[in-house]
């Protein structure tokens, strides 16, 4: 007998906490681009947010303020309103059985919850058991990550330094107006207003992202030598990273000088992120081609580039990464995470 | 019998070559900011500047169309106008009897030509007599080997990996404008135009500063390997070096990543580097401060911060250095040479 089988795909209830944030707009279009089998959303916000809505699938939803009771009913919440809320509304959630996926750095070091990049260790997602919490890695970090595991799988890295030039979207929706406003002020011989930064970031740049630490470094530094270590599963590999904001709105670069423990060259380096998931190699030079935050900005692969062999070690090579921060660097990262959720595991 | 010694200083005829580029106009001012005993100031250009003029204490003096006699009777001849016209017009005006510093990459490497920063090698500068020509090194090297060199001596550099950020001033006046300009258009919902780079730099960041070599590195990346070990007199410095433009105006910043062979702390690092010459120590960052192009714009110093102990190494120090790469990395090393130069060898 001839049958038409069809998938009764489960479809899940989704909460999106911060909503109306730079990460939790985009969150929520991600959502949609990527056919996320959403049964209901629910946008959750501030007080401050009262009124405002998001918009999915053609309709406006209102946005509900975040309460003890606003994870009812939920299989998945995706947070992304800052390390407070994540810290007292993330239990609360997956208290009332949603699964956690958290943008902020609140929980990304609990040695019991998993630190994931779906490219490189989407076998900790299963951890998400141990707490309903799954911490999604700062931005900096994923867009590394992503093009450091092939290398690391093929040549073992011994060591990173990392320099960033970091956009300012990255502070959120607030801090690309300031940027704008500030170039706007400047070209027109008026003073720039100065409020989310400590200094000007329009036609400057600065060494400074999220707090100072004891030990000279900022946070943003110490995420990336911390996070790598652990989303990679090997605490050998060392890393120095420098992080500084630059004007510009979206996507962050960085250059990286990678140290290995087996020889590899630029061309095996080339061929193996040509295979990497996520990942698209851009290094034609002589044709000018290398990543750049025009072309990292709205899409969702990390780009790598400049690929070449620093002979000023045994075994260096020298390479430059560009991604969209608010994209691969937070928002598509969640929804992905999300993704391997619903399909393995919910 | 008592008498009043007064000292007939000498005083020297000067041309400044390429009078009327983003170097040229800065090398004529800080003559006349540094005092230099100017007797007669010949500002030379080519004849798309004829009519111009430039300001030099309160005087207008056309610029005149340079040519073979231009140096006729010259002490000392700035030269600003590209490599070039350095080739050609370098070596007349050394056998007309000047002394040529040259602010072009074109002599650099030559074995027999000093390649000199004041505060490193001044006694490279009696190597003038070798050809009459002194090299003035590439502005991203200028300010790293202000800050290296006190810690070599100290310490001794094995290895650096430089990560730069550069301003467009470097470019030349035409891509200010073109930044500038850039900014204007986005911010009004125009196409940006794009002629002095390949690509829009305002709001982006490209890796891509001079050439592309056969080995991947740019020729900007590989002035900062090999300028470095000369003006440091030690071809044992490994350097690899990713050098990046930024839409900023003016002063290139640098992340840089140092391994000595003996042990330094970062508070002997700053002890030393606050006694240095040419280099202001700005590392507070319990109170925000820290080197940025905005500070470091407009005036001579290489300012240095955020010095730390990289504990991914045994001996490994990170630092961020901010010049004005117009003044100390272009116009005013020139003219501190031209100072030596006149107080001890002419």
């Amino acid at each position: 007998m001839f049958g038409v089988y069809v998938t009764m795909a489960r479809e899940f209830h989704v909460a999106v906490a911060g909503a109306t944030g730079a990460v939790g707009t985009q969150m929520v279009q991600c959502l949609e681009e990527r056919n996320f089998p959403v049964k209901t959303l629910r946008p959750l916000a501030s007080e401050r947010s009262l009124g405002k809505s998001v918009t999915y699938r053609g309709q406006e939803i209102p946005v509900q303020v975040m309460d003890e009771k606003s994870f009812e009913g939920i299989d998945i919440a995706l947070f992304s309103a800052g390390g407070g809320i994540s810290l007292k509304y993330g239990p609360i959630a997956a208290a009332a059985g949603a699964v956690v996926v958290d943008n902020s750095s609140a929980f990304r070091m609990e040695p019991d919850i998993p630190l994931v990049v779906p490219e490189v260790n989407p076998q900790d997602i299963a951890l998400y058991k141990n707490r309903g919490i799954i911490a999604n890695p700062n931005c900096s970090t994923i867009q590394m990550v992503v093009v450091l595991k092939p290398i690391h799988d093929a040549a073992r890295i011994k060591r990173v330094v990392v320099s960033t030039y970091q956009a300012v979207s990255g502070t959120g929706q607030k801090a690309v107006t300031e940027l704008a406003d500030q170039v706007r002020a400047l070209l027109s011989g008026a003073d720039p207003k100065i409020s989310v930064y400590p200094y000007r970031i329009a036609f400057n740049v600065f060494p400074h992202i999220d707090v100072f630490l004891e030990n000279g470094y900022t946070k943003e530094e110490m995420k990336m030598v911390l996070e790598t270590k652990k989303i990679m599963g090997d605490d050998t590999i060392r890393v120095s990273a420098t992080t500084a904001r630059v004007p510009v709105f979206y996507g962050h670069s960085e250059a990286v000088n990678i140290e290995t423990e087996k020889k590899i060259t630029p061309e095996e380096v080339r061929a193996l992120l040509a295979q990497a998931p996520g990942v698209k190699v851009v290094d034609d030079p002589a044709n000018r081609l290398y990543p750049m935050p025009l072309d990292a900005a709205g899409q969702d692969l990390t780009l790598v580039g400049r690929i070449r062999e620093d002979a000023s070690i045994a075994n260096g090579i020298d390479l430059w990464i560009v991604a969209d921060n608010i994209r691969k660097g937070a928002a598509t990262n969640a929804v992905q995470i999300a993704e391997i959720l619903a399909a393995q595991y919910l």
